[in-house]
């Protein structure tokens, strides 16, 4: 249920009008947004608590063929509004969100070309939004970006953990850097990947996380990036100013819109506490509500899968190596000789849904179940896969009966190979083959180049796809967690059955050349602002060469952090991610992840520092556990926790996952100590994560 | 049934080694192609009765960042076969084909690379075709087309009929010229269109007619065009040799391929006499047989519509001028003001079910029923039209019931605006309401540019979709009629729910601007050595003034000539294109129209030379009447016709439309006189055809 309170006001306390134009306040008055008309350019600037966050900075839209939307521009207009309401996401950090901000929806006119354009800010006590309208007119209906010019101007060489602005990949390494050392240090940012296109030795991505030299952390972003093309940040690091950068289509423009519409929101969120950055719901906020009517068929997942022994173990997604080019329309597999390096079989699907049953895990994933694996990468191959037809090894009638007779579902995997009109034209039949055989979700990949050739994973074209796909999922009840797709902005909100995105650098890399040991002390900063991700944590054996004699990779965490990414990393689609063979060795601690919940009632960030650590608490949801974790970097780090967060009136039993005092992320992983302890609200804990380390406590009451 | 007797032989009597390489001629002996590797290139010529049809060209394919396939080769084995069959088509001209050639299989090898190319070349007595082949290896895979150049040297400065080689549009009219003249006249050939992309000053499109100065005529042209971009040929002027030069995509490459695949055929059909043009078979023979088990649904099809007044008449397919933007998921059309010029409405089809009705129509075409036409054209939109929401005025229900109630179906029309996306995610949903409420058959357009942007409506992308919309549509037993899609290739044997196309200048042109008089001349030459055409004959009315006050538009050709176009532009799927109102003035006239069979059992050629006249007779499928038809150009034509098609026991009756002694295509079109004759199979005819006109003839057996 929705609580909506408007208040269209004239004049708010907040905003009055300055030389430049209209200042809007947050609630709190601690942001303020100035705007106003200057030359014709729509001009903007910010504060925190006084402190510059944005320097005057210019909006417009450069458009091909065309007049641009840069300027002459005036200001005919603008209207004031507060708005306040309370609502529940069907899944999420906590039960209730309040959305509260004032607006500013300025009225300007471009009287050379009759053209009218609005922008809207919302301000909030965390940040600001902005978005560019164009409403329903008569000189402007169709039209074609050829650059977005919205800038972000910085005031100071702040302090940025970045990754390389590319329309194609966001899995790289961050970098801790000032902004004036972006230039000189992209090239060590960029690692190969199987699709990847850098534009600017400057340019980063967005979730861009900053710090400044006097206390401020500043976060740029977007929220509800619908049928748009995805932003990046362009630096010009002599001013330290970001200027907005499209993904281009295949003939290099930048959009296609079409009036009425709006572009996605510019986010800015600020704060003096870095706690403050995750804990808000600024995204969310300015996505619309959810969608659908019921939403009774979205469930968080926890899942195991035949993945890991892939990914780390030398196994292989295909049947057969008899095959130099794959047709699946003449193609008989029963003709071809298994290499027998094929997980996705029966008996070992069985192994994993009797493992799954056992220890209370909701689903099965299996990578490789269906053919085409043979030749499905880096070919730009159109009919890739089909989405249907499962392996011979592969009973997919048996294995369901089989995991719904314990309980568990599987599943479905539909790696796309980036050929998008093959996934569309097959996509109904993919989900009713889904319905038919009762799964409920599906992973989604988008791995290598794009067809329809030319066009970019973030551009409007697979934006506007990757909705598509949720879209029509939801009419099959279906949840989807898309790999390689767009990286998220908030629309779960309005789509719940987005249940997860990888969008960033996964767990998987650390099998194939390992992730910065600080990686999972930024991601929530960055990566997750925008929606859960499918970060696929619970890798136990960390030196893969044990997995498999030809990898080089290592894990970089200790076996506790492992555990503490369940709770920092907040999803509500968590896997468990190593294989069942390793977890058997360490039952003591595989237990925290059989407890711990992936949907809660409520959430508490009690320690943060971007690139050194966060520890987060969590209450399960309906439940009056509690649940603790800590991720560091390589620096380790010492928490001193208060544990006011639980009931004063109750007592409980922590379970304390911790490192051992001497374990290390590289040289030793896997020395963790379980420890029980009675705690209450007035309860303090000092606890102390390894480099690389962390901590894991479940505390549950006593009765 | 089919009647295959294949003789695979070591050495026919017709293949002999000469210098150059191996023989192989036609049944008949009187095609010889001569196929060989010289200097590592293959080379192939041909000829007529001993005369020069294709001088010494060589064969290969430019690869995009790969070694060539143009040199380097060897001839490693070549095998020789024969072929001979006789196949009946689901609807066609004859009801028995015969396909008959010989056969030569060469196979390449590229030592530099370890590759394999087959060229295979099949001779028949009306020509030959060849394509590439690339076998199942492992050194070729995937690769990319830069260029195909496939070169046919021409003997001499040859006349031709050709229009400007475009990847967008096909709706030119025919130039006369030698080929020494096409530079200088090709700036005239152009006239504009919706989308159109012409690419050099000597490129011309297939099929392409010729007549060499020693009597033979040539035609060029493709077959079997599935999944390859469509083949334009440029000349070399100066040494009268033209290359093949396909479609590029929105990267510029022409074509992505898997081996194991191959090429569409290139085709080369040569005659001493015209007349073996038209009736030749060897486009269709070189497509494969039937891919459907149960064509029972597929049927010939005679048509009205609600089409040419909004073509002619100056009516409107959209609903209101209201609106400078529509967005249909939003739209509500309730709420806007009708323009009152809109004849998909209720009333005004109901008029056309009762005229199909009364004069034994099978369907009632109605173009614009469907909402989103206030904004459909050239504002490269995405989401154009849902091909499903009628607009307030046309009750889809009540309509088809009507039409039902009076033994009449209604035809689907789907104009995707080339917003190919769009279409291929509404489909399976469109083909569902057609069949909920019983259509049966569907004509779609290919409006204005292509979205994916960049891609053209002859490339690689757009031919797998019009191929995909046909494969879809059989599996809900609908027939399609494609108009602005790729020109056909004899792909309607394989797929004969492929009922018609355009994909040439058709008769809405008339209202435009007029077609040349000697344009119907032409087609049968060129366009309709594919596939039928969709030419929507049958206009009354020539003066289009009298249609509509604002029009400029002329038909140029005379009434009877109109009815004679249902017999020499043979099609399984015609329209009676004018509107009722007319057709009730000339009602003796039009009784032609009413009799003249979509399908037959035999077809004869009486009389045609490309640009002057064509004449034929053809006889109705399952009946013994025959229907003769002559179209003629500026200069008229006098027929001297010996009806010895006619069964030679039997007493017939002819009734005759002809031209009136003053008729002209400008000044007196609608001249004609009707008159009854009675006649056998030794009766001789001779009769006029007015300039621009033509004449027709039903021909009855007497009980």
């Amino acid at each position: 249920m929705h609580i909506n309170r408007i208040f269209p006001v004239l004049l708010l306390s907040g905003a009055v009008f300055t030389a430049n134009g209209e200042v809007i306040k947050s609630p709190d008055g601690k942001v303020a947004v100035d705007f106003g008309v200057k030359d014709g350019r729509p001009v903007y600037s910010m504060t925190f608590d006084g402190k510059t966050v944005i320097k005057p900075s210019t909006l417009g839209l450069e458009l091909a063929g065309d007049t641009d939307l840069m300027d002459g521009f005036c200001l005919k207009d603008t209207e004031v509004s507060e708005f306040d309401e309370t609502w529940q996401p069907v899944w999420g950090e906590t039960r209730d969100i309040r959305n509260h901000y004032n607006e500013l929806l300025a009225h300007l006119e471009q009287p050379s070309t009759g053209r009218f354009m609005d922008i809207r800010f919302r301000v909030y006590d965390d940040g600001a939004g902005f978005r560019y309208e164009f409403p329903q007119q008569n000189n402007l209906t169709y039209f074609v970006i050829k650059e977005e010019h919205s800038q972000f101007a910085m005031d100071g060489d702040h302090t940025a953990w970045w990754i390389a602005g590319d329309y194609d990949t966001q899995e790289y390494d961050y970098t801790e850097s000032k902004l004036s050392e972006i230039r000189g240090k992209m090239a060590d940012a960029i690692s190969s990947n199987a699709s990847q296109t850098q534009f600017s030795p400057t340019g980063v991505q967005t979730s861009l996380q900053m710090k400044t030299d006097n206390g401020l952390y500043i976060n740029l972003h977007e929220a509800a990036l619908v049928d748009y093309s995805c932003m990046h940040l362009n630096l010009d690091d002599k001013n330290k100013v970001f200027e907005s950068w499209l993904t281009p289509d295949a003939q290099g423009n930048k959009g296609h819109l079409q009036a009425p519409t709006h572009s996605p929101w510019r986010t800015v969120m600020v704060s003096d506490d870095a706690r403050d950055m995750l804990s808000s719901n600024l995204i969310l906020n300015l996505n619309d509500p959810c969608a659908y009517e019921d939403t009774s068929w979205i469930k968080p997942v926890k899942y195991v899968g035949v993945w890991w022994e892939m990914i780390g173990g030398g196994k292989q997604w295909s049947y057969t190596y008899d095959l130099p080019s794959v047709k699946l329309e003449t193609l008989d597999y029963s003709k071809t000789k298994p290499h027998g390096q094929h997980p996705a079989n029966n008996e070992n699907v069985k192994k994993y849904i009797d493992f799954a049953a056992e220890h209370g895990f909701d689903q099965v994933l299996v990578e490789g179940w269906n053919i085409g694996w043979e030749d499905w990468f880096g070919k730009s191959k159109d009919y890739v896969f089909d989405f249907q037809t499962p392996y011979p090894d592969f009973d997919i009638d048996m294995l369901n009966d089989y995991a719904r007779s314990k309980g568990v579902k599987l599943m479905m995997h539909h790696e796309t190979s980036g050929s998008i009109r093959n996934y569309e034209r097959h996509m109904e039949a993919a989900y009713n083959l889904m319905n038919k055989y009762g799964y409920n979700s599906v992973k989604s990949g988008y791995v290598g180049n794009m067809i329809p050739r030319g066009e970019h994973h973030y551009g409007q074209w697979l934006n506007n796809h990757y909705l598509y796909a949720v879209k029509e999922a939801a009419k099959h009840k279906i949840m989807v967690n898309a790999h390689e797709a767009v990286r998220p902005t908030g629309l779960c909100r309005t789509y719940p059955n987005l249940i997860g995105n990888e969008s960033a650098r996964g767990t998987e890399y650390e099998s194939f050349a390992g992730n910065k040991p600080s990686h999972t002390t930024v991601l929530p900063f960055t990566r997750l602002q925008g929606g859960p991700m499918d970060y696929t944590p619970g890798i136990f054996e960390m030196d893969m060469k044990k997995v498999n004699p030809d990898s080089q990779g290592h894990v970089n965490s200790t076996l506790a952090r492992q555990l503490a990414l369940y709770v920092t990393m907040y999803s509500p689609l968590q896997m468990a991610a190593d294989v069942p063979e390793v977890y058997n060795r360490f039952m003591d601690a595989f237990q925290f992840i059989k407890d711990v919940p992936v949907d809660w009632d409520d959430s508490r960030y009690l320690e943060a520092e971007p690139g050194q650590y966060i520890v987060a608490a969590r209450k399960a949801k309906g439940g009056d556990d509690w649940y603790v974790g800590c991720t560091s970097a390589e620096n380790g780090h010492e928490s001193d926790l208060v544990l006011d967060f639980l009931d004063p009136g109750k007592k409980y039993e922590a379970t304390i996952y911790a490192d051992a005092p001497d374990a290390h992320y590289l040289t030793n992983p896997q020395a963790y100590k379980i420890s029980k302890k009675k705690v209450n609200a007035k309860t303090r804990l000092k606890l102390k994560a390894a480099p690389g380390g962390g901590f894991a406590i479940s505390i549950k009451p006593l009765d």
